[in-house]
């Protein structure tokens, strides 16, 4: 059975949704299992086409928005979402989203980016993230 | 002996809370024992009385806060310290604050909320954390 | 072997890095080996002389961070810089700056703090992560 690396993805902001990115590819590269669970500001950047204009950054770092931003594009960096679509190629990545939280802001998965696999409970997280190697909550 | 879930929680937001409150009631359900250790803000969010009035949310999206406050109260959905005294209820929560950050801001047991089991050092949190399945930062 | 302890350090705040390194001091005095991964605002905070004048503490709390930081320095509070040169004297802390955001950002290991052992990989941090006992994301 490959060892798994199990992400909470509760941020919306690009910097740690590109961290949370880079984290999965790596770990889909290695061989791992990648699991996330979006919650919150995480189903939030996952909304159909939202990827788009996000441009949004960590607030306690503001002021170094626009820096960071303008040297994703001059160096063409891949984005977040290209990220986790090459993870996907390459290994196996599953990503769910929070029952709560959709219900809470009335979302169904058909409102979200279809890279988006199921609507899944807590329980099933949990289920599966305390056979990881690697848990984290972004 | 149960497995564990150790979570450190840093942060004093609601939704942050929140999280954390859903991912403790989870783990209680599935017979996971609970281990959360509270430093910095999250200290502040378990001062008596504090959480009757605290609407602090994640301010890399203040613009959405009104709307998942006024959601959360239509659906009424329980609050965060609701969730915990139901997952204590239901299981092994186990709650202690960071001697450091109550030393800084001058805090004993007695100012927080009754739900908080004791105040200890971060090597018995580090301990039990790396016998842990399940480890956050949230 | 020595159990380890692995961080993914994405936040440049006082405050968060005042956790991690407390983190990093609890697990090095039980034994454990630390490895640090600096990405994003951790790198930024771990450039040469910027912890000297870092007083960003996480905006959520902005209010808060004025009372914090005078207390920190009323009680003669180490600093994270200190924690975390003090844990390397009594155990393992390895910390790694990531080779991508250092690219973004047009750094060279020598630009940052010499605490910093070297630039490595994604892939690199999760070997070791996953054989870690301990993974946190802060």
């Amino acid at each position: 059975m490959a060892e798994r690396m199990s992400l909470v993805l509760f941020s919306g902001t690009v910097d740690k949704l590109m961290a949370a990115s880079i984290l999965a590819t790596g770990a889909a590269a290695m061989g791992m299992e990648v699991d996330v669970f979006l919650t919150t500001w995480g189903i939030e950047a996952f909304r159909k086409d939202a990827y788009k204009t996000n441009r949004r950054v960590s607030s306690d770092y503001a002021d170094y928005a626009p820096v960071m931003l303008e040297a994703m594009a001059a160096k063409k960096a891949p984005s977040w979402m290209e990220n986790l679509l090459g993870a996907r190629d390459i290994g196996a990545v599953h990503i769910a989203a929070c029952s709560m939280t959709m219900e809470l802001f009335n979302l169904k998965l058909d409102d979200l980016e279809s890279i988006v696999d199921e609507v899944t409970g807590v329980a099933t997280f949990i289920e599966r993230a305390r056979e990881s190697k690697i848990t984290l909550f972004i």
